[in-house]
């Protein structure tokens, strides 16, 4: 019988090495070779369950989220309490840990990878507005803001902003925890 | 009699093709024989100006913030007043227009390559703190934050976030514009 192979469990070692890869050397460097060296697969392995760089790209972005949900879900904020629910959300992005240093990496140089290529970010692109429903619902339902999609997107540019300006040195991880958290109680009230 | 060669002008229509290859084609691309071809100079010529990429790069960021602040002295807010000096600073740093569109993308790509390599960064991150500490002071003057440290990273923070959500199309320009203004007002009051 032959072996089994769980081919989700590939796909996501395979984007995994990607991430790894991105953050250390940045994504100019993302080739098949390199993340197959990293993986420790062979290259045609990897252009099994990939056929492009964008495709590839794209499914590692998507276990940056599904990593963020998972972390979310054991966080477990009440979800009658939309401050929290926001909070604990925001605090996902900016790059205060290991794994979350290496997950703005690479949501950076997505970001400057599918600035220039629109078509590649359609999928991502979808995901944030998403995201964006998603906490101007939260924003409305806590009914402090005098405009809730303004307050929406001002709170998602900003913990974009302050994971850049981390990244870039600019900002202590603990001066972005302080602005973020400043904003949060500005948008909607202490805890 | 040679003919005379404004150096600087030189470098500067070599650092502008570097912009605009890195606008349209990613920051990967930008490579020796692309600028060179870009620029319609030769390799030599870039090699003579430039010695190597980060080199290069730096000094476009840097024709990026000359540019930058040609526009705010031709807008000239009255240096007396905080919140319009505040207000025209950030609003350059929105991509709203071609140009800025361009130094955005130029922005971002460079954010990506030099998150990867900290000594490529030290001048913009030397030059960022002194972008840093003018907000901080012009908000500390105003005299309407509880934090001025905090509110202008806050401020700082949300400017580059929005750029990165104009250039994802992620925010219109006219949103990020409104969400600049409301922030502006939340921290310095209203005009």
């Amino acid at each position: 019988m032959p072996k089994q192979v769980d081919h989700e469990a590939r796909r996501t070692q395979i984007a995994e090495a990607l991430l790894r890869v991105a953050a250390r050397d940045g994504l100019g460097s993302v080739s098949l070779r390199h993340v197959a060296a990293e993986a420790g697969v062979s290259m045609g392995l990897v252009q099994h369950y990939f056929r492009t760089k964008d495709e590839m790209m794209t499914f590692a972005l998507g276990v940056v989220s599904e990593n963020v949900q998972r972390r979310l879900a054991e966080q477990a904020p009440p979800a009658d309490d939309p401050r929290a629910v926001i909070r604990a959300l925001l605090h996902q992005m900016l790059p205060v840990d290991e794994e979350r240093l290496r997950e703005g990496h690479a949501a950076l140089a997505y970001a400057a990878y599918t600035a220039v290529r629109p078509d590649a970010s359609s999928e991502i692109r979808a995901q944030m507005g998403q995201l964006r429903e998603y906490v101007t619902l939260a924003v409305r339902t806590a009914g402090t803001a005098a405009d809730p999609d303004t307050a929406a997107a001002t709170l998602l540019a900003l913990a974009d902003g302050l994971m850049l300006h981390v990244l870039g040195g600019v900002v202590t991880p603990q001066e972005a925890q302080r602005a973020l958290d400043a904003q949060i109680t500005a948008v909607l009230g202490p805890t």
